[in-house]
């Protein structure tokens, strides 16, 4: 089993008031923050904040996966 | 009962050359001409149109909530 | 913005006792009595009621959409 | 087709401090007061606010079928 | 980017001898033990166990947002 | 294969005019009087009938599991 | 708990070489042999052979459901 | 290996003016004429569009899966 | 008619210490003892139970297909 | 039948380092290569890949349709 | 654009008589007598054929995602 | 509520050159290095890398429940 791998998905929800590629950036920078080896997103959700008739922020539910270095998850 | 609101969700399909941030938004312009209290949308679908082998326009079906004022569903 | 539109999309349940073509049919023709521009509709399930081991009637819900002219969704 | 109906469904979220029973009474009882023939629901989609650790109130987002009377969609 | 938040959500089961509502309060409680700022949940699944011939406990499966703290998800 | 179970699981419609819960037991129950070893029950579908604009009753869609002893599926 | 009904949905494929309608009377018809107080039907899935670039026969799954009467599911 | 086959799906639309029956046999008919060894479809969506509150024509979504000759997919 | 068959599906979770293939065999074969005409089966959920960080056991949902021959279902 | 037209809907998979819509784009002009009569896509998913907590490129999973041309699918 | 991939995915049905592993590797076996570049799968239904109460063969269909080089799709 | 328990589920991807059931394994093995009371798993995906036309290694998705002693999820 030396050559395997064992990743972690996590739920998170980032915002943005400028567009949805910005939302997805936030979500993962403050996972990064915490999570080392983070290695792609899936995004499961795209929704928003409305004010005024118009978008007020973006706000894009993903999945991150991460690769599990031992004793980490 | 006197803290509980009631929402309504309606499905709107937006159109936009450009993005799909601009399609979204197309449609909540059109939606809050006529409704009041607009408060989020959900992204239900992403598709659109193709001619000459470019994106001719991107259509974002979408669901819109809003807060139902009493009398007004 | 000037050439793109917005569609709303209703979900309407039709009935008929003779074929699923029949029970789409009568709910668009509904539908169409009081909303202008209907384009297109999405089968969102087809069921139906059962008398004396028969099919008494089809039920078949539909989603409609139709374009929006400016002030009326 | 005189003795066939159509029914419209529409999406509502009510709410409740107390239950998930109550939250969809709420709803119902606000789409009463515009729609006649009310019959029937389905529920979409139960959430809640949490407030200290406790849910301050549950959110059920459900479907309301009504039979349309002629020229009533 | 200092006005955005990011939120976790984490995937709990709760039990409950009495109700859904009970089951879920009961997840939410232990989950606001280690975690701050716990501010929705959204009910995945709902199930339960039965002996003789009646429900044993309720078990719902629910996801619970929270948002991050820096550096703390 | 001595110490594997079979289990099999029935859907099941029940309805109550007092709560979900009770909806779930009643379905329960009546699977009960004919069925030995039922173990869990997941619910499928929530919905309910509306008469003047109140819940007339609710009805819960449940899948019922139960051990299959040898020769009783 | 008198005036209360439990149903059960038992899920059935029927066939037919002409249509889709026709598939689902087929099923229902065969159900109806052995089981009284069948109510309503669900379609699943819609499918079909082919042979000779033609629709051979139509394949539609149903579920059906039934009124239980005491001790008989 | 020998006895085994591999087979592909592949998706199409075809549409009709009368039925959803006439609808999928137009797409299988025009499948097989490059295709050999269609032996199965399965309905995946059908819509259509409307034209002066009618049915203009349906369009039924299927895979048609055939049997891959060594060499053909 | 007379060429037409239909067929029942019910639902059967089978388990087994050692594999995905023989948990579904086991429940495969359980159905067997008293249902003839079993055609095919078609993977619901996989699933398992885990002591001491191993896998306990398989447990593999499936639905079994079978013809019924009249007066059988 | 002469009015009728047969679609063909292929998943593609285009990846870009700036936008979702670029990378829909990307897919879109490489299928359009080889296919003529591309009408429309519909997004299936969307994820990305992930180095050094930013996103290296967006991939964006879509169905593209074309008309068939007689003998061309 | 230079260094972005286009993939196409391909959905195929393997079988075999010994194992849900091998039914996935003839299927992606026989794929890749003709396709290039073939990356990776994803399942999407796992079922098979019984015969006298035991599996004949398993059938996986899978999704087969290959890089799609210039002119090749 | 001192007999109720709350549990947790976390997703993880595992990987294995030789088989699905290897995959799950080498998931929970991971996370029973640092997550106590581990008790159950479900397949959520299972795919895998392609090399040379053969599976290089299975890659299942799994959610993993375990049970919550206070305090520590």
């Amino acid at each position: 089993m030396s050559d395997q791998h064992v990743y972690k998905k996590v739920e998170l929800a980032g915002s943005s008031t400028t567009s949805i590629e910005d939302a997805i950036s936030n979500a993962i920078a403050e996972c990064a923050k915490t999570v080392k080896n983070v290695e792609w997103f899936e995004v499961v959700e795209t929704r928003g904040h409305v004010v005024d008739g118009k978008v007020a922020h973006y706000q894009v539910v993903i999945k991150v996966g991460f690769r599990i270095e031992t004793g980490s998850n």
